[in-house]
């Protein structure tokens, strides 16, 4: 039995992001990034399903999200409840030392169709959740469809301009900033 | 060398669809597909790239968005672009006579994860074609993402009611709708 690893799905992910770089990810095996990060490769199989899931680590970011919504105060608004969601993430997710990771995992999905579909899903699937947490607040069906779409779009802008290397600013002032942007650029369409 | 065959794409669609529905997605092959629709495996492979294509036939869905937001009124506001666009692909792609298939393709990806992925990249690749469109009729950049975003969700809901059974009104006239009630709901964000 192999022992008790500490954080085993984040040093797989490392080792594999470092492989997929090296040489390719079509050319890296599941037991390649096992034995890189000193693993087993049951112990792979015992986090992701395959190969193709292993930067998509766990469900922290939907709960991290409906947490977040679910815990903003009674009277805010839709992308007043986003806004404190997205922050959420930044204070515990998208942090400092996360950020070089993210970016060169980011270049990686963005050059594979397979990891783009992947991750396209995993966005549905969260805008999805952040619709249903704003639901249970009791925002109306429809409002809350829009709030959660406008949401990722700020995420995603949000996401692009924290990963940039000449930007020192912190992911949560940033997805707020791009929120106010968004919602601005609603109110013109 | 297989004799000429008019919308031969279309016939391996409908025959791909009706083998999902009777023996699941998994067990059917692309010689079947091939079989089934009266053609040969290499004509298959002339139109798709693997079974997983079958159901998303061409780039004719781009191409009609694309010419509807350019060929809008100069005056027309970034929605109503992507209203006229919507309403093009309701005249020429989402027909009556294609409703019934349209309802049933949609079924069999909602039931598949690697359908369903495929479905998630296709649909931000039609939102960025949009939201192109728009860029070149001078709407500034986050506008021009926003009401592509704020498009496509109008454009799902109004497919939902369109395929349902019953519901007679025309994809056109439900996305218009569905964009007006979309606006309305960006409004109280």
């Amino acid at each position: 039995m192999a022992r008790w690893q500490p954080d085993a799905p984040g040093r797989l992910a490392a080792a594999a992001l470092d492989l997929f770089e090296e040489n390719g990810y079509e050319n890296t095996t599941v037991i390649q990034i096992a034995e890189r990060a000193g693993l087993t490769k049951s112990t792979f199989f015992r986090y992701f399903p395959d190969k193709r899931e292993v930067l998509f680590g766990g469900g922290t970011v939907a709960g991290l999200l409906v947490e977040g919504i679910a815990s903003a105060a009674p009277a805010a608004g839709p992308l007043d409840a986003v806004a404190d969601a997205l922050e959420a993430l930044g204070r515990t997710f998208f942090t400092a030392d996360r950020r070089e990771f993210s970016g060169r995992r980011q270049a990686v999905l963005n050059a594979h169709t397979e990891l783009r579909e992947r991750e396209a899903l995993k966005r549905i699937d969260l805008t999805a959740s952040m619709c249903e947490a704003l639901s249970r607040r009791g925002v109306p069906g429809l409002t809350a469809h829009v709030a959660a779409r406008l949401g990722a779009l700020a995420w995603e802008i949000a996401f692009d301009r924290w990963i940039d290397a000449d930007n020192s600013e912190g992911f949560g002032p940033l997805a707020r900033q791009a929120l106010t942007e968004v919602r601005a650029a609603a109110a013109v369409c």
